[in-house]
């Protein structure tokens, strides 16, 4: 398979993945079966591939980008769970 | 940031942030809460970005090979659970 298509079709496919956790929290706006420390670590960890591969390879820097965009809404949602059960 | 440095602390930090969910799933041996769709895509396309980094990125691919390996251990062990449960 042609490496751009094979990078493409694995980003769409990790990008994907994540909408089935975001939808679920934003339609019941609930996190309590989140794990914090997960969400913490995998949110910095994504940022930090991201900050890695910008002017090496962008289609994996948009890729990180992507993926930590969908979990810093998910960290934030977790983050603030407490004042939105208030 | 050493450049080498910052993909060390991402790898760390994306593949940390797997285990307590593998650490749960091992413990309990239950995967009833876990999606099988969010599994079945994380897996295939870490896998792709592990080929697609071959080659090219050693520390990349490293951290993609890791990142599916936890994966399957997780799609397994979803797959499996009506087995297990009988």
């Amino acid at each position: 398979m042609n490496h751009y298509i094979l990078g493409l079709v694995a980003s769409f496919l990790t990008v994907c993945s994540l909408f089935p956790q975001v939808l679920k929290v934003y339609q019941t706006q609930r996190t309590r079966d989140l794990s914090l420390s997960r969400y913490s670590m995998i949110f910095a960890g994504t940022s930090l591939w991201a900050v890695y591969f910008w002017e090496d390879n962008w289609l994996a820097f948009v890729n990180e980008m992507l993926c930590a965009a969908l979990y810093s809404y998910l960290l934030y949602m977790k983050l603030t769970e407490k004042t939105r059960e208030e």
